[in-house]
């Protein structure tokens, strides 16, 4: 068996990359800046130029290599095709997998980030142990990466999880940048809790820490910690609709846990205290034995799941498109 | 190859048995009676009975039959295990596929009774050609049944598609079954249309069909059918649910097609035209190019998905629980 395999996350301003043995230990990991110029066509070039520089540098043979897993920010078939393409890139509609293949004679997998950031935190984060994890993550938007069986639930259009977009207000008069109106993503995501605290402030004169400052998904769950009531109201009201949504979810797709990741996800385990409750209220009860956890893996659950595409797979067949 | 295998849907009244070939047509069908008494203890040895029996009918010799596949009326996990029995047929938590086994000396396979139904669907009904697919069963209840890349979506504890208890009103006043308020089973079922209908029919004395006869899903879309206004007003409620129901699950799973079926579904393609714009815009864009089709089976999807269980199975492995 190979021993090594290569982890590789494009994002829109710098792609990170790691080298990983086959039990999952990180030994090298290193970043390139994303060269957008000419519609992103010298990515996957530089993305090859530097695992061939590092093989070079760590006198690794290819076959000692198992292969590439590749995230990227597009939504991408079991086949790998990019329907959508990769906006953030200027990537229009292809094949990543067969053209970096074609530069590195080595076998390649992509996946789309967000799903390869959960089979990260399947495989050495907050969901190691479990087979069946819905990974949640509370950033500028509210994104979901779906393992069924160990397996990326990738959708017939590469739109599996997509959970940032179930509707849980129906009397919402705000537009979500979807154009629909009472998307989980409006109340969950880093920009949706300062919209709640911010709403908040102004239905009345209550004092509040959060008075003193801009506000922010931070500034929020630090004054929760602190006993702020304003913070608290509003930490509740998050964690009504994010128990909502995730209720939901439950009831679909049976997972055995959720892990919360994400810049909301640095207050900890606090959030459970206000998801936990309103998730038990809403969820129907055979589905309700779910556990919540904090994602691990940080900024690195990206190059971790690339790698596990390569080295994650079971004897029933691949994990990701061949 | 073997050529046979044996499809068999065990019901609390019925347990209905199919003899298939691997092409999957089906060359006999019959049922025997389930006996409940005794906490169901004949079920079990009644089927492996009638499989010997019409074994010998049909002069078919063991090493010929690659299977049984066998629909239970309660959650089952992958490994074959009820952990919460079947209430309907007296059942406590055991594995049914290994007992089974025990009398026949064959392999056996079984899984929940709507998800079966939905991998029949799946196998040679409305669901033919796609490998991701949710059914909708609208029946008593909602029920569903989730395919992702040609396998049955389980879920940890067998409460995968569980969708008739998403969550689609915030101001419901009656419960559902299961405790919980503003459930999709309680708008989308024949008992929920029927609710509906009542509802709408106490508003106001507008005439309508309705109001000379009982009420339920089927004298509904009748007159939906007959252009009557209030019944088509309790259309576009149960569609406006529904749809928003599935837009959910869309953009969970993200699914190919939505294979309707039940005894609501006998109303036809009608259904459809208050299903899908309902969906369209409630539904993420990215995960809305769904189709819609009816489920074309009937009652005899469970014993199609259960043979299936057995036949239909890929390079990759299992469909089922080994």
């Amino acid at each position: 068996m190979s021993r090594y395999a290569f982890g590789v996350d494009i994002g829109g301003t710098t792609v990170k990359m790691g080298l990983f043995d086959k039990d999952g230990c990180v030994l090298d990991k290193w970043e390139i800046p994303t060269v957008k110029e000419n519609d992103g066509a010298a990515i996957l070039p530089d993305v090859a130029e530097s695992i061939l520089a590092k093989m070079k540098e760590k006198g690794i043979d290819k076959d000692d290599v198992a292969g590439v897993g590749v995230g990227v920010p597009g939504a991408v078939t079991e086949s790998g095709y990019m329907v959508g393409g990769a906006v953030n890139l200027g990537w229009g509609p292809f094949n990543p997998a067969i053209v970096l293949n074609g530069y590195l004679d080595m076998p390649v997998k992509v996946a789309n980030d967000a799903n390869v950031a959960a089979f990260g935190e399947l495989w050495q984060g907050g969901g190691k142990g479990y087979d069946n994890m819905v990974a949640v993550t509370l950033g500028t938007g509210v994104g979901g990466g779906i393992i069924v069986n160990g397996h990326i639930l990738t959708g017939a259009s590469g739109g599996g999880g997509e959970i940032g977009h179930i509707q849980v207000e129906d009397n919402e008069t705000e537009s979500c940048n979807c154009k629909k109106k009472g998307c989980l993503e409006q109340y969950a995501s880093a920009t949706g809790i300062a919209r709640l605290a911010k709403r908040r402030l102004e239905k009345d004169d209550k004092p509040s820490v959060l008075r003193k400052g801009p506000v922010s998904a931070k500034t929020v769950f630090d004054a929760v910690k602190c006993g702020d009531e304003i913070a608290v109201e509003v930490a509740e009201e998050f964690g009504e609709y994010l128990g909502k949504g995730l209720a939901t979810v439950a009831c679909v797709v049976n997972p055995e846990v959720f892990v919360i990741g994400g810049g909301v996800s640095k207050a900890g385990e606090v959030l459970f205290q206000y998801i936990e409750p309103a998730f038990k209220r809403h969820v129907f009860a055979p589905c309700g034995n779910v556990r919540f956890a904090l994602a691990a893996l940080g900024n690195d659950a990206g190059i971790y799941g690339a790698a596990a595409l390569i080295l994650n797979q079971d004897e029933n067949g691949s994990k990701g498109n061949d």
